[in-house]
């Protein structure tokens, strides 16, 4: 097997770091494009309402809130970990948090989504986006992180909205499925959209940063929607602030993955700003988002959410044929095309990380 | 220029057929993907609420007893074609028309979309979904398509839903964007989910070929939503019955064209069964959807439609990029990616055919 990459005595981590200590985990591995003997796995949204332990733990409070309680969030955090064997831990938060947190306005509706009172219509609300400074806005983030890290023996996995899709809630001022409001400001009035990616971009670098100097051993940017632009308007107007803030990551060394749904013609891109892993859905078989995205970058998907309500036979086929083309190289990580559906059974999750378990990679080769 | 290759003489069309008439018009030629000296180009529901006649004309009835009135449904259909001076008209009706006609029970509510009371659920369902008689159920259709092909001196484009994207309403009961119960029903009942598939193949090619006799001069089968499918799930429960309708429609020897948004992983399937014409929305850059078609079948699209609401800049940007990618090669129509939006400004569209009609295409050579 490989020697681990990981240096010990660089960069901004300090010693003690969990990166360190987990740096032989099978998801850390597999984010470096390592060879793993096992195929690490792990589920968008895992911690949440499919779990009936979230749920007696939740009640019928504001998301926000139990993200704003560490011993509530990181129990949350853990949930999916102990009953599924994952591989990687997913931070339990949203990613409205840091706009939230500085007083841009906006809340997490039960039933609906992010809705902003009110929503960004020009410059003067940019005024609502000052600097994340994380210990003084998002403490209680800091403080789950860190009881996490000192909790876990797998890689947590913080993360932050991409500026675009932050962006699309703040603009639009609720969930939207066309984004009229985004792309209208985008192409009229593009200095202020610019500016507004740049808060945006800052703000996403200062969260995960602090993520990751309170122990987060990964990093995962969240551009859900992207995939409802063109390539040319990705290109344009949300690649260069992506990219911006995996530059400003880099330095850390952990793995940074790349998320969207729909993202097909934008694989390229989305690896190009410089994402260690990217996020594939469903609609992109993963030999042909391996073509797209090259070399040396790990992915990480792809199965449809809603097949595990179709049961175990029809989640099963979809694996046996995901693993199949995932694993013909190393650099890969299973999980679903997008988050945890409500509705899930769990029960079906716990079947499917034990599969992917059992599987044998065909890059493993020997067994050890 | 090419000759026709329409002939007047053979399959079962009248020789009084719109088609022979406007055998030479833009659209026509370059569905066969012969050259033609200017891009053809319509508007997905470039009949319907953004134009001010038509809000004039239909109030606030259902859209079902709007479309059940010839001489109103000819009106809303001519009304862009006036306006716009667009090279084809497409009959103003919906996807879920035929399944109404012969008793499914599901209705249009304006503001939510298809609503069936009872949605498929069992078996027995089925007996809800008899053959369609055009003439007995739907006269009201064919009584329109006369009416505007008397009138009409471009193509008449007739349409009928896919067997996916009506059977995604009849199991879910209403519009949603997951389609988990119909992705459910495919994997565990596969043989009644084939059997829906193969009464609602059957439901389309009744409606689409009468609508022919009666005077379309071509076709264009809507699977809005199989861009939810990965390619495997597409491959094993939808394209069969797709191939089917294209199947049994060739002998009309009218073009026959293939929708769906989202679908670039499906691109080259879609064609294959036997699609004339394939759709692309604005996610897919042509030059990357002629690679998965291959040679032979036209593109059209894909303008995103969001974009009309952005401004005339905005739109010419865009519509540049297109022409200069669509008009490599012979078989191109200028189109939207999906649906003109209700709040699109009618005078961006006016502007927008002029500007594709005063376009040179690449493969043009010398002017006539």
């Amino acid at each position: 097997m490989a020697e681990s990459t990981v240096e010990t005595s660089a960069g901004p981590l300090r010693a003690d770091h969990p990166s360190y200590r987990l740096g032989e985990s099978l998801y850390l591995r597999a984010a470096r494009c390592q060879p793993t003997e096992r195929v690490p796995v792990w589920f968008q949204r895992q911690a949440g309402r499919s779990l009936p332990e979230y749920r007696a733990l939740r009640g019928e409070g504001s998301i926000l809130d139990a993200i704003a309680d560490p011993a509530t969030a990181a129990e949350i955090t853990l949930q999916p970990v102990r009953r599924y064997g994952v591989d990687a831990a997913v931070l339990f938060s949203d990613i409205v948090v840091p706009a939230a947190a500085v007083g841009f306005g906006i809340d997490v509706v039960p039933g609906v989504g992010p809705v902003a009172a009110e929503p960004l219509r020009s410059r003067a609300d940019l005024d609502r986006l000052p600097e994340l400074d994380a210990d003084a806005h998002t403490p209680y983030v800091l403080e789950t992180v860190r009881l996490l890290a000192a909790e876990l023996d797998v890689p947590l996995v913080g993360f932050a909205g991409a500026p675009f899709t932050v962006a699309s809630y703040l603009v639009e001022g609720r969930p939207s499925r066309q984004h009229e409001l985004t792309k209208a400001l985008m192409h009229t009035d593009p200095a202020l959209w610019h500016d507004l990616m740049e808060r945006l971009a800052a703000i996403a670098v200062a969260s995960m940063r602090s993520q990751v100097l309170a122990g987060a051993s990964a990093l995962q940017l969240f551009d859900s929607w992207a995939g409802t632009l063109s390539p040319a308007d990705y290109g344009a107007f949300v690649a260069p602030h992506s990219k911006r803030v995996f530059d400003e990551l880099a330095d850390l060394g952990v793995p940074r993955a790349h998320f969207g749904v729909g993202t097909g013609e934008l694989l390229d891109q989305m690896a190009q700003v410089g994402a260690d892993v990217v996020g594939v859905d469903w609609r992109v078989p993963l030999s042909a988002a391996r073509q797209r995205v090259g070399a040396g970058v790990a992915l990480q998907g792809n199965l449809d959410p809603v097949l595990c309500l179709a049961g175990w036979p029809a989640v099963r086929a979809a694996a046996d044929r995901i693993l199949a083309e995932g694993t013909q190289q190393p650099g890969y990580i299973f999980n679903l095309g997008h988050g945890v559906l409500p509705e899930t059974d769990p029960a079906v999750l716990e079947q499917l990380t034990d599969y992917v378990h059992a599987y044998r990679p065909a890059h493993a080769g020997q067994p050890e």
